[in-house]
């Protein structure tokens, strides 16, 4: 995959979830710049030192796989400003103005938005999904996983049955006998919301309806000022 | 608690962890006035509902007794904000002025900080305490008691004693009998952290120096503008 990107001559390639020492200096070798994504300032001031142009923190609120320490954005952004020079993209939680501004404010230089995007005219996700960010309450994602690695996803019949294995001691060989590898690709492409996962961000609570990728720009710049007058 | 409350004509109860139905009108008739802390947001709703002036929401990276559904409070904040007409102050995570700005920008009428207050020099807290916050970084604190009620904790022998009980199926008889009720005391006011708890807000990582209350909050209007600044 790393040689196909090379390859490919992507401009940017976003690692996560193991050793930045691992491809950057291939990547950067051929002129890619590489941005890793880190969940601790340890991780933040390792990427650095292996020559990453940027980091991407990503805080607990993110949907998906999930730091083990379980630092928020909130606390997680200021700190990996307050460790790294290189910019600090922050991620986890932000799905409208107002989250950008506080990305913003806590010394971010700029934001990743998963979980809005998903909801999206657009997005390759399967409708069922769509529809389940959009009737998700405030309160309908949790972590599952922690054994295995953590890993936040809306609740389903799915999630309580991994969350009732791990309350009752179920083996890591259980958990990923059970879980299996296609049950994210069953859940998000395939709609199957009663068989499969469905990788989501807590702040799918915040998500009001299905729209268009320009309508979510649009919104952001058209409030963005609103947010910075009350700020005053 | 509540009848000395109302003979000592206190101007504002905050109450937390239970029912707003309780106590909310006996505080009401008194004229005082009635702060509600929240961690979700049928649980804001419902604390307007019965007649509180203003709620505190409270996310995931707060130190001590913390919410069940795990809400941070880039999340949470918003959403509050969205769902009821009362006054919203925001808690957990916020430290200096860019958290209390990212607040602000979230929505929040006011923001509560904890844990750097712990670590000034007018906190009745143990000197041990206030140090370990200063040494703390950013990874150094724990959600313990997940099946009691969970609490945000310094790691420390005793929050790796619980864990290990709470992995290893231990009954929740058995949790209380091993924390029981003074441990809290022990650790932040006997300042024996070997033997006690400390309970912490996971931003500890980024309190450097104990500081006097002054200091704080003249950092906190001094720097101010220079947040705002950045976000034009």
């Amino acid at each position: 995959m790393v040689a196909a990107v090379i390859d490919a001559k992507v401009k940017v390639a976003v690692t996560a979830a193991g050793n930045p020492a691992l491809y950057t200096s291939r990547f950067k070798d051929a002129g890619i710049k590489v941005i890793h994504l880190v969940a601790a300032v340890r991780h933040a001031q390792s990427a650095e030192k292996r020559g990453v142009d940027a980091v991407i923190a990503e805080g607990y609120e993110a949907g998906g796989h999930n730091g083990l320490d379980e630092l928020t954005t909130l606390t997680l952004v200021p700190q990996v400003v307050d460790a790294v020079a290189i910019p600090v993209v922050a991620a986890g939680g932000i799905a409208d103005v107002r989250g950008i501004v506080a990305a913003l404010a806590l010394g971010a230089d700029g934001v990743q938005i998963g979980t809005r995007f998903i909801a999206t005219r657009e997005c390759a996700a399967h409708q069922n999904f769509k529809e389940a960010i959009v009737k998700a309450s405030d309160t309908d994602t949790v972590i599952t996983g922690r054994k295995l690695g953590p890993t936040r996803i809306l609740k389903n019949e799915i999630a309580t049955k991994i969350l009732e294995m791990e309350a009752s001691g179920a083996s890591i060989e259980e958990l990923v006998a059970f879980i299996g590898s296609s049950r994210s690709r069953t859940g998000q492409f395939e709609g199957d919301l009663a068989n499969g996962q469905a990788y989501c961000g807590s702040i799918a609570g915040m998500i009001k309806e299905i729209k268009s990728v320009s309508e979510i720009f649009q919104s952001i710049t058209d409030n963005y000022d609103s947010v910075l007058a009350r700020l005053k």
